[in-house]
């Protein structure tokens, strides 16, 4: 399983992902989930993935083989849009080969998901979610968040603080916890979570951070919010009905 | 969708559920997924059901249709264990009728889950959940609560929360707010929400409740828990390495 989540604010774009992959819980491996392709001063494309190893890996190989190629490619695109577009094809071309173009063949699940975010110069940040079956769609002011993976458990919390006018350093701080909940209640999303933030219009400098098992800030907000989340319930009230119920 | 939880506590047994059923979006009502077979000073035994609601009516019907036959019945059963058992074999009639046998047919899912559990007599409260092939798993003091249904939004709060020794009445409080998480993120959840808590040793007295939209105790749970949760995170610290990310 995995765990991604890209989100485009007023400010920039997040993009986070663990790193945690298996097949059967004897067979766990530490793969990054994270990829950028840039183009200092111009663009800054990063791709998250979810789904398939196999597939994920080969679409991003065959991204990235062909930048120098004379066909569209993620370094020549005009558009995110467009850029969402070449992943889709690229998953489609790849779910082709390897699965006779059906997400699922011979008891094996071929499919993938993607997200697909970033600026391009003369264009706002822009982040795309990208389907097994190649299409896509776009998050917007109203849902400045989109997640791949195992995006139940981390979701409430994102609901409740996310806005489109959140600062960075906030959603930071959202998304960590975001993590926390999720592998606390999934064995299969796990640590190191890779970090990368983005300001708007900055095409030179896209910050990362790996926040691995021993992180002291991950540790603090952990402790912190897990502390909180105890303090907040142990200062409501209990139910004036409890003892009695209802004349049912 | 359905959201179900029991809980198996030192103090007594907690039971929730959401009544809402839904055939495609435009298809909803409201249905109750509780219901209570008791026998005063003797047994008191509560089924919560998710899933195919012609399978979980069905198998409803059966059950307490046969309640006067001379055969197992939950009147009769002398054990929890039993009465999971009964139900088990009671789905598993059930869909071998409406199904030929199969959970997945015609591309309709006959499939259901159900929690049983309560207390009879001679034996400690216990709390059984049973799958749609008609066999079941015990809660124990480890894992004091089982779910079904949409569980995953609104487990994180149970994890944090609930021990074998956590007061009922605190218990129903985490129950609310995990109800509010699961409300809050699927829309084929919804209130009311039908709660019963019968404590250990009363075979008597089992208190209800209905949560309805208005309920007062509800509401301020939800606000309270809201804001409680905004002001834990907006206390919590940003990232020191914000702004300047790691030297990869």
């Amino acid at each position: 399983m995995t765990y991604c989540v890209g989100m485009v604010l007023d400010e920039g774009l997040i993009f986070a992902s663990d790193s945690r992959t298996n097949a059967g819980v004897d067979h766990v491996a530490t793969f990054r989930k994270m990829n950028v392709i840039a183009l200092p001063g111009e663009r800054q494309i990063v791709l998250l993935n979810a789904g398939n190893l196999a597939t994920t890996q080969s679409v991003v190989s065959l991204l990235k083989s062909r930048l120098s190629h004379d066909a569209a490619n993620l370094h020549t695109v005009s558009s995110l849009y467009q850029a969402a577009e070449l992943v889709g094809h690229t998953v489609r071309e790849v779910i082709a080969r390897d699965g006779d173009g059906q997400t699922q063949s011979q008891g094996v699940d071929y499919g993938c998901s993607f997200l697909v975010g970033g600026q391009i110069r003369g264009e706002p940040p822009r982040l795309f979610q990208v389907y097994p079956q190649g299409n896509f769609i776009e998050a917007t002011p109203d849902t400045p968040y989109l997640q791949i993976g195992e995006a139940k458990y981390g979701k409430p919390i994102i609901d409740r603080v996310i806005r489109h006018d959140t600062p960075l350093a906030q959603a930071i701080k959202c998304t960590l916890i975001s993590f926390d909940s999720t592998i606390r209640s999934n064995l299969s999303v796990g640590l190191p979570i890779d970090l990368l933030w983005q300001q708007r219009d900055d095409f030179d400098f896209a910050p990362r951070h790996r926040v691995t098992e021993d992180d002291p800030y991950f540790l603090a907000l952990r402790q912190g919010w897990g502390e909180g989340l105890r303090s907040v319930f142990g200062q409501l009230p209990d139910a004036l009905w409890f003892k009695h119920g209802d004349s049912e």
